[in-house]
C-alpha cells in the first residue's frame, strides 16, 4: 500500500475541511431554489449580490467574480501596467505567478517581473526601497504560501503601503489566504485590504468552496477588468456553480478563522515536539504551515503508513523530497482537525515520535 | 408590461430547452454519487473520461475540457500560428472572435485576422482561394450563427479542406453548434470533424448544459493547449460542475438533433406564411434561424405582448431593431417546442398574422 491509499483509508485527517468530492457542491445547492435564475455573462442577481457582498467585506468600491485567481491577478497587473505605461511588476520569487502559471504573465502580457527578496524570506520594506528599477505594481502574497505561509509584521505592510503611494507604485494583494491571516494581525479583511489598491481572494482554500475568485478595487479598475475577463474567455454565460458554493462556504467558514489558526498553532507544537520534525514557521501565523522531516521520504512514508493503519488518523497523502534525508508537506487546518479527540491526537504524535526514534 | 415580462408569464415557449435556472444543475447532479471525487487541475476520472468520450465522438485523437469556447478557440489559433511562425488567421467578419470577445485574439496574441466573405454570406472556396495573403489557420463556424445559422454545402467543406491541406493552412472548426448540423449534412460529428485539424464544441447551446467547451485534435496539439489553458487561468482546480452537467445533457440531447432540426423547419414555414415575416435562412439547415419582421420594433412588441397574453405562448423575450420598420430575433429549437400542442401552435400563427395585417 502506498501513502495515498493508506491516507484514503483513515477515519480522521489533520488537514483540510474534507474530501473534494461532489458532496461539496450538493451541500451548497441543497437549499437553493430550483427556479432561481442563472447569472448571464456577468449580470443577474446571483453574481451581482455576491460581488457587492465581497466588495463590502473587503472594503472596496467594487468587485468582480472570476473563475480563477490566476486570471484575476494577471489582469490586475496588466491594468496597473497599462495605466503607468510600464510593463514591469515586482513580486516574490515563489509567487504563484512565477511558478504555477506557465509564465502566463510573460507570454500573454509581456510583463517583466522583478523578483523581490530571497526566496526563503518574506518581502520587507528594504527589498522594495532597494529596487534599482521602477515598476507599475508590487504584488504581496499574504501569507507567503511556498515558505510555509509566513507574514511580515503589520507595521511593515503599513510602511510598504505608504512608500508605494509616495512613489506612485500600485500595491496588489494576493489574498488567496486573506481570511486566514486576520486572526494573527487582529485586523479585518477590509483593514488589511485598505493598504492595497487591488485585492484578490479565493474561495477554495480556507473557505473550502469549489473554485473561483474575487478581484476588488475601485470601480473603474473593476470595469476595466471585466473587459479582460471577457478577452480571456472567463466571462462565462453561467458562473453560478462557483458563486453559489463560494457564498455558501464563505458564510459557513469565514467566521472560523480563529479556530483554524489556534488549531494550527496546537498542531505545530505537537510536530515540533517530535525528534527530527520541525514546522515552518515554527509558530504558524495563519491556519497553514509546512512540516519538515529530517528523515528520508522513504523512511517517513513507511512510518506514516504504519501510523495511519494503527490509529486511523491521516497526516498527509504526499511528501515532497527535498534531499537524501529530508522531505516536507503542507498543512492547512480546517474543519477536520476539531473532529479528532484530543487523546487520539496526542497518541498519534507519541507513536510518531517513538517510531522516528527507533 | 414589457416584452420580457410578458414572455416570462407565458406557459409555453417556442425556443430553447427551458429556463436557465438552478434546476439545470440540480437535475444533472441528482443521480451523482456524493463520494465521487472532484477532478484536480485537469486530472481525475470525471474530466479524463469525458475528454476521452468526446475525442471519440469527434473522431479525434485527444480532447481537453475548457471553461469556455472563447478560451479554447483563441488558444487553438495561437498554437497554429506559433507552429507556422505567422500570426495571421482568417475567419468570417461576424465570427465570435471578431465581435464578441473584446478583441482577445488581437490583444492577447497579437494575431491579425483576415476577414473572409461578405458578412451576409457564408465562406465559400472562392473566398479562400482569392485571399491575397498567407495565413496559419482558417476558422469556419458551422453554422454561421450571426446570419441565421447558414451553411455552405458539404462539397464546399470538402474542397476547402483539401485546398487548405495542399496549401499548408490549418483548418479549425468553430463547432459551437456542431451537433445541430449533423441532420442537414447527414454526417456524424466525427465525419464533419475529419475535414478539420482542430475542433471546438460547446455544451450550452443545443446540448443545454451550464457552460464549458471541448477542444479536440491530435495529441501534441491538445497537450500544448493545456499549457495555454493554465496560462489563461482556465485550468481550474475543479471543473466538474460544468463537466458533469455537460455529460448529462450530452447524453440526454445529442440524439435529439433530428427532432430539433425538423421542428425548426416546421416553425420557419409557419413564420414565412405570415405577412411581413420571413426567416433567415428561408429553410433552416439546423435547429436555428432568425425571424425578420418588416415592421417596427415598437409595433411588433405591442403585437407580441398581446399574443402572449391571449395564447400563453411566448415567441421571444427580445427584438433587435435593424431599421425604422424592421427588427429580428433568433430562434434555437430545443425541447420546448414539442411540448406545444400543434393546434395551439397553428392558432398562435393565425392570430399573429391577423394582428399584423390589421
Amino acid at each position: 500500500m502506498n501513502l495515498l491509499e493508506a491516507f484514503k483509508q483513515t477515519k480522521f485527517q489533520l488537514s483540510g475541511h474534507g474530501n473534494r468530492n461532489i458532496k461539496v457542491l450538493k451541500d451548497a445547492f441543497e437549499q437553493m431554489d430550483e427556479q432561481q435564475e442563472s447569472d448571464m455573462y456577468g449580470s443577474g442577481k446571483i453574481i451581482e449580490e455576491f460581488q457587492d457582498k465581497l466588495a463590502s467585506y473587503l472594503g472596496k468600491e467594487s468587485a468582480v467574480f472570476f473563475p480563477s485567481g490566476t486570471m484575476a491577478q494577471q489582469i490586475a497587473l496588466r491594468i496597473w501596467c497599462d495605466r503607468k505605461g510600464l510593463k514591469k511588476v515586482a513580486y516574490h520569487p515563489l509567487s504563484h505567478l512565477e511558478i504555477h502559471e506557465e509564465d502566463g504573465l510573460k507570454k500573454i502580457h509581456h510583463i517583466e517581473p522583478v523578483l523581490l527578496a530571497d526566496k526563503n524570506s518574506v518581502i520587507e520594506l528594504e527589498d522594495i526601497v532597494g529596487m534599482d528599477e521602477d515598476v507599475s505594481c508590487i504584488l504581496l502574497e499574504l501569507p507567503q504560501r511556498e515558505i510555509g505561509g509566513q507574514l511580515p509584521s503589520y507595521e511593515t505592510l503599513e510602511s510598504i503601503s505608504t512608500y508605494c503611494r509616495e512613489k506612485g507604485i500600485k500595491l496588489h494583494l494576493d489574498g488567496a489566504r486573506l481570511y486566514e491571516i486576520t486572526p494573527y494581525y487582529k485586523k479585518t479583511a477590509a483593514e488589511i485590504s485598505s493598504l492595497f489598491d487591488s485585492v484578490y481572494v479565493s474561495f477554495y482554500k480556507g473557505i473550502g468552496g469549489i473554485a473561483g475568485a474575487i478581484l476588488a478595487g475601485e470601480k473603474d479598475f473593476i470595469e476595466e477588468s471585466k473587459s479582460w475577463k471577457r478577452r480571456y474567455g472567463g466571462d462565462l454565460i453561467s458562473l453560478y456553480p462557483y458563486i453559489v458554493s463560494a457564498d455558501y462556504y464563505f458564510d459557513k467558514r469565514s467566521q472560523n478563522m480563529d479556530e483554524y489558526y489556534e488549531g494550527a498553532k496546537t498542531l505545530a507544537r505537537l510536530f515540533n515536539e517530535c525528534e527530527g520534525i520541525s514546522t515552518l514557521p515554527l509558530e504558524p501565523v495563519s491556519n497553514m504551515f509546512h512540516v519538515h522531516f529530517n528523515h528520508s521520504k522513504e523512511k517517513m512514508e513507511q512510518i506514516l503508513i504504519q501510523l495511519y493503519e494503527e490509529t486511523g488518523i491521516g497526516l498527509t497523502h504526499y511528501l515532497n523530497k527535498t534531499g537524501e534525508h529530508s522531505c516536507y508537506y503542507e498543512v492547512s487546518v480546517g474543519d477536520r482537525l476539531a473532529a479528532i479527540p484530543i487523546e487520539e491526537l496526542r497518541n498519534v504524535f507519541n507513536l510518531l515520535n517513538e517510531e522516528i526514534k527507533k
